[in-house]
């Protein structure tokens, strides 16, 4: 396929935390890239160096380009084809079908739409399939694709290359989750220097329904979703960046260690795709006593546009029927923007974007 | 009782971290206070004063004190009767062993003798009990007694008043380790600064196996320990102080919710004995979204000279057989020195130093 | 004089960060407390439990107590004769001016009226003379008394014994400040973790003025101000609570070094005074190569009650005419709420109280 | 010139902090990279994965490289021809100058050597010419150059541009200096959590003594030091990498505000030469009112490789005589490795490695 130019693409939230890694994500990217800059009342007018809150500078192309505000209406008539949704839950869901009604792809962040029946909840190498019988479907003009909470993205990828191997009756899990989940300006800072917060609104429900949807047996079908029990922690704790989480599956099975650290090293099932944000392999296996850590492997994942891609799983130790493990993921690259953006690559290789880029041609 | 003068106590290890919540603690005791302070060659010779790493100021009658080298020999020759051991695990086995072999009590922090069959693993509320057969049997002139880890105590006093009710099958914990944990220099700041570790030696062990102990069904009798598994998962935070941990019961029994909350609110089994560190109650339960916190729940406990000695529990979700709560413990009070103290205030209320007493009275 | 009762107080603004510490230092105070918890809109009708911030827990009496709203009409109606202003800057002027048109003596930590000519900007040991003026004058009923920003007052106290031994040509200050200096929720924490904030709005010309208006020679007349230059810079670095301030003074006079630390040392200009929130000494001076630090030192002042009102100088380095120091002052204890109730204690130490005491008797 | 091949290179002491970022840095260098990998015999053995402590992670092809120890005699015999010194300043300073005498080019990041009288103390772009004598005086084989400590790399590099237009009487600073800039271990977690240590042994020292020597009237010259004095602070905050300073130049003249800008922004002395590490241009000057700050500004520099290599500056009153601002330079790059490596490439455009690579060639 010659692809002569990036499909019109739009950050809806730009101004936003997850909307800061979206722009940083998309500015130079060969299919969707560069983005506009979509904004609420609080950041339209202002420049994207402006309302800037991440480590790393704007991309120096965009920095001086101006938030706007946007309607579904006008983001259609301006020739947006794909639409990245950064907005906060609650907001977003009308926003979002609005935009896809005027045929507008929609790749979102948001949990409004998380568990609606048409809607996939996608992680590409866990549940890619479902992508498939969308395209059986046949495709009505707009499409609404959603990714799973940050510590639900994590957790499945780190259990779905052992899942079937292990059989869990029930999964434990106990989180340590990162400041920018929360957004900015988030949790404040008396609230958590010198602090772990215990709770963090409709995180521990998320996880627990979300999982089961995504690792159910037959993704791709209408199939029920899985029974197995998700008993889950929530806490928050003073790190900018990376969720943390601590799983223990109680496994029906009894695998040989060895086959478990195969399978999460031969772990590729987008190997033979060419998606730009896809990391080789995503899951990142160490055998040091004191990883995964936060600050030294939420970067984890290559090629270098797969950075904060690839999940990192540490100190396994499998003592049947218990599995135990740690497993890391960049909340706001894999759990968050960088997952919709890989959502709609893969889309995109299944031609589901190719309505969306007839029109531009047209 | 009448009591004319405090036992003669010390205070080995002074200069660590947890020797100074023993100094805290012991200052102005109405039983053992205040304690010689003794100390290694690196401390030595210094004041109380240069080595204090407490936010709040040394005890003023102390402050300028200077600590001093003993070997136990010269303990025992300088007439301390009452030893409080917060020597580094490794190094205070043997010296403990000396100490008791002349007659002295200790009551240690380390974990050298922690599973030694004759030796007291004791948090009083819990496993009290152990210690009236210690005098049953008979004693012989010293006496050792141990607290467990500092994240065990929190969790053995979390479970205790529920257990019975429960009847578990597993329990599961993560923890939220703070940085006073691991002592002074212990953790670089390089290493946890906007990070977390989830590691922390032997302590996964150290947490499973203490527990079984406390918590066996007939605790003062040889019975063998619980076979109830624990499943652990130990990290640290970038806290100062407060162990925070996840834990999931998964019970054979289903007692209503309205049971579990009176038995944690009920629990005090030492009410009708005066132990002046004992908190009343010791258990803290907590109603509000989001607690327990270590910054704000760390020094939950009164009377005053109990603060840090309860232990806060929250967040009590029960979806049978589930049981999810969390639980903070103060790790260098409750868990550390004020554990010991407690335990040396249970035994001199039991009569188990009057043959230390009756020596100095002589 | 006898005291039969404490005088009825409020604080205002019971809800915030400072309010607390407020509440905090009077609920047992023996003046003034305890006071009734008044509120604005977003806090008032919740328990103090319920908006409860600091380390510490809320005073056991008053945890349960409801915040309430209350025009300054309502509060004249109720009885309070001593108001604590613990409202923002801005919003507090108009409020503070009604509440001592209708006879309250107003005790304030905002800014609005700090300037004003005819508004005491008080702290004890420093300016205290300007009360005696303002007993000369004869009180109209309602009386209205300032304390400088936090950073001011810790400044201030720190030179004050030195000021006329050193002669100063300039002063130069940077500041490391504290989270809670931003009340809450502030500073959000993106915002901080790892970082520091080189900018507090208003800051460094608040510093500058109000200390040259509370060190110029004759404090309580209506001289001028100070012309000495202070030359500042304020930053806020991830501390809790206790401001570090970095000074030079360029010294005209070149006074022995022991003369400095005599000065600091035997300086107790309220000695003779009893005013139960008074620290002695107020100034606490460090031979310590690494002192003051804000976790070690936030806490300095005797008696009890004044546990954080005292200043720590130390790092003190005298290369004439540059003599260099750095100071650390509690922010919202001698800096916000403890300065507020020591002005307190003050005015009515000089009997300006007693119109409002007669009031109440009546 | 035509490069067929780097120049052989060393990092001594490639196990700590800085010598891990020299190592990041000439991984792929393309006059000196990559380096061969010396270590003490802590780190000796390990591979540089084993070592690692920075967030990012270490080069992929030097990942599993072992660490050698290696005697100056050893490194000459194995063909090294440059060394960068990341080696703790005392150890340093005997094995830099054995490094020379057997004619390495040694560019050091230790404090050793710095105020040697025969050793050039560098920075580029503030004083590059002292290179130009060095060349003019003949060159024995080996040649031993160093940077400045960190602190000082950015104060020297923000003074430059606009010391001419103010003529400085007096220069005062204040520093929130990073924890890295103690390697590692370093600073213990609980000295500096929720705490600011206003104490770094030598610091002060240093920046006053090495300030004065680079921004002397005629560097290359044998010319005296700087008369002006240096009145400085030197504090630990809770930050992992980059160095704010708080400056304050009382000035002799007056200009205009415009031309200060003005010189800051053209400034950039290494335009017409080619070094890849240099920044273009080294100096950010920012308009915002709440910068520089660490997080968002220790990565400033362009091109890619000269990340870290700018100072950035912001804040800017001036209100004559005094001008303030706050700089901030990222300390283990401009301030470490990052400035060695600078000057290594000054020096080989100078000519001065010819001697290195003759014998290299030969």
């Amino acid at each position: 396929v010659t692809r002569e130019s990036p499909l019109p693409s739009a950050v809806l939230g730009a101004g936003g935390y997850i909307g800061q890694h979206f722009v940083r994500l998309l500015a130079d990217h060969p299919l969707f890239g560069p983005p506009r800059l979509v904004a609420g009342p609080k950041s339209a007018g202002k420049t994207l160096a402006d309302v800037w809150q991440l480590e790393e500078p704007p991309p120096a192309e965009l920095a001086e380009t101006r938030l706007v505000r946007l309607s579904p209406a006008g983001l259609a008539r301006s020739g947006v084809r794909v639409a990245f949704g950064a907005i906060p839950s609650g907001t977003a869901g009308p926003l979002e079908t609005e935009c896809r009604r005027r045929g507008l792809a929609v790749f979102s962040n948001a949990a409004d739409h998380r568990m609606d029946r048409d809607v996939p909840l996608l992680v590409p190498e866990a549940n890619g399939v479902v992508l498939e019988r969308l395209r059986a479907r046949g495709s009505d003009r707009g499409l609404l694709v959603t990714n799973p909470n940050c510590t639900t993205a994590g957790l499945v990828l780190a259990l779905k290359p052992v899942w079937e191997l292990l059989g869990p009756k029930t999964v434990h899990v106990a989180s340590y989750q990162a400041l920018s989940g929360a957004g900015f300006p988030g949790v404040p800072s008396l609230s958590i220097a010198d602090n772990v917060v215990p709770f963090i609104r409709e995180e521990e429900e998320k996880v627990e329904r979300e999982a089961r949807r995504i690792l159910r047996p037959d993704p791709g079908s209408g199939a029920a979703d899985l029974v197995t029990p998700f008993v889950v922690h929530c806490a928050r704790v003073s790190v900018r960046e990376g969720h943390l989480e601590a799983v223990t599956v109680e496994a029906g099975a009894r695998p040989r260690q060895q086959a478990l650290a195969d399978a999460w090293r031969s772990f590729d099932p987008l190997a033979d795709r060419y998606l730009p944000t896809a990391p080789h392999p995503p899951i990142s296996l160490r055998a040091e006593e004191d990883r995964p850590q936060p600050l030294r492997d939420r970067w984890a994942g290559s090629p270098t546009r797969a950075r904060g891609m690839a999940v990192t799983i540490g100190r396994v130790r499998w003592t049947p029927p218990y599995l135990r493990f740690f497993a890391l993921v960049h909340n706001a690259v894999r759990g968050g923007a960088g997952g919709s953006v890989l959502n709609a690559e893969l889309a995109e290789s299944y031609g589901l974007l190719d309505g969306a880029r007839r029109e531009v041609g047209s």
